[in-house]
């Protein structure tokens, strides 16, 4: 199975409201929830796709009972979630009916306790048995070391199974130096990581701070990999309008869908342009149109080269 | 026991944040929860002066497990809510550290069936036979007919048990017409219901409309009654500044209580109006402050006149 890590899961919740206003009162016409936080998402998107997926991290409370609640009705998914005495966080996006605007609200998470972070690091070491892959994803709750996805990657690496590292800041930064297989930063984050805007510098540059291979999402542009096999880009083939939430976990749900099926990198690269932009275009958040995605594997279009092996 | 009944009770989530802007994503700094709807706020109130009270209304859902396990843990208040399939909405206070202003954004509420109101009415007859008054508060979740208050006001009375009605708009327009002993509008309330911005005038129309007393809030400025008893006015030492949230939740907890404790009108009037302002001074929204109010009990000005017995 693959196993996707979300240290710090959520309740996703999304409000309509009429027009939101700071100062004022506002009546929500619609609610809807679901379990989130990016190692989540990539891994519903994997179950989609058809792959066997474990998901784990921490919850707790009421609101982590509900997330595991809704996650056992996800078809392929199964719930390694390792409870805590705080409770998970929730995230609010009020969707504004009148610009179509997102604003967002998030709580922090709870404050996960050493034992807390121990025991999961047991667990963690036990998934790693049957795990063909790992996908470490998001931000880390109060509590946990800055380093821990340093860690986590070399757990994984010494057992020789292939890790994604998906997450952002000094997290990202301490992450890297541990040899991750992959890493796949927004411009944000790789501009963060290594002071540069340039895409193909920074990309390069990150590669050089340990990352095995570095893909890029670029946004509406589609992804650049530079990876030890060569360099590509994939480009979707109209540049992505839509609602970007989800984009860059389906891009992630991709490159290990890519990776589980032993697909050369220009396959991966097309899967996961493909998911991403399929997501991006999707009228729910979050959430895939599989015709869209089938269709745009077609018409993605990849340009690089293999190195000379 | 007092019974308060809350139709569409909710777990209160306040959220602070930096500065709320539009189209931002924002951490939310802190985040508290506690179980609300204005009859549970009435309740509380009650409960810290030393009353014996029974919330009831509906309750459902993840969010309503957190309510009860919280109401739980309130000395003096007993759990009497009607279980039902849908579930308890939430509402978000969002403060703004930076201005001070909240936020409101409130969820509708879940779907009454006809079977969970009937369900209801039967659990509240049930309640009136050990009840000394009746408090029927704030709005109707969807689902409930809007007449819900005059059948649940007709029910009190037949049975001698004196009822207090807190709602607005066409709620509160038919509740009325089946004579509650006590409203309590706000100047907006009162002005929705007769056509009048003037108060003393639509507080009179307000009772030619059914109610035995009206009590309208007038906000800074205290309470206006016109009852059988005669019609007075209840002023606070200085024009209340603060947060309002569940000022008028604490009037209504202190007429109540005054009634409870066969208390002449000024004297009820007295007792709303330091608790209302205890409230609004409070630093935690919607607690009161004992030594305030206990302070105020004393500042509270009361004047008007008995009507000749």
């Amino acid at each position: 199975m693959i196993l996707t890590v979300t240290l710090n899961t959520a309740l996703d919740i999304t409000y309509r409201v009429r027009s939101l206003r700071p100062h004022a009162s506002h009546r929500v016409s619609e609610v809807t929830e679901r379990p989130g936080g990016k190692g989540v998402n990539v891994a519903r998107v994997l179950a989609a796709l058809g792959h066997e997926v474990t998901v784990t991290g921490f919850t707790g409370g009421a609101t982590g009972r509900v997330v595991r609640e809704q996650l056992a009705a996800v078809a392929g998914v199964a719930d390694a979630l390792v409870p805590v005495s705080g409770t998970t966080r929730r995230t609010i996006a009020v969707v504004d009916d009148r610009t179509g605007d997102t604003t967002q609200l998030n709580e922090p998470g709870p404050v996960i306790t050493p034992a807390e972070w121990s025991a999961f690091q047991d667990a963690y070491a036990g998934l790693l048995a049957s795990a063909s892959a790992v996908a470490l994803c998001g931000s880390l709750p109060p509590g946990v070391p800055v380093g821990a996805y340093a860690g986590l990657v070399r757990t994984a690496r010494s057992r020789g199974i292939p890790v994604l590292l998906d997450t952002s800041g000094e997290p990202l930064r301490r992450g890297v130096a541990a040899r991750p297989d992959i890493i796949k930063p927004n411009a944000d984050e790789l501009a963060e990581l290594t002071g540069s805007h340039e895409p193909l510098r920074a990309t390069q540059d990150a590669r050089r701070r340990g990352a095995g291979a570095v893909v890029a999402s670029l946004g509406p542009e589609g992804l650049l990999a530079v990876t030890r096999d060569g360099r590509w880009r994939a480009t979707p083939p109209l540049p992505v309008r839509g609602n970007p939430t989800g984009a860059g976990d389906s891009a992630v749900a991709g490159l290990l869908s890519g990776l589980a099926d032993h697909l050369p990198w220009p396959d991966r690269l097309t899967r996961a342009t493909a998911l991403s932009a399929a997501t991006a275009q999707s009228p729910v958040a979050g959430e895939f149109d599989r015709g869209v995605y089938e269709e745009l594997l077609q018409r993605v279009a990849v340009s690089g080269e293999a190195d000379a092996a």
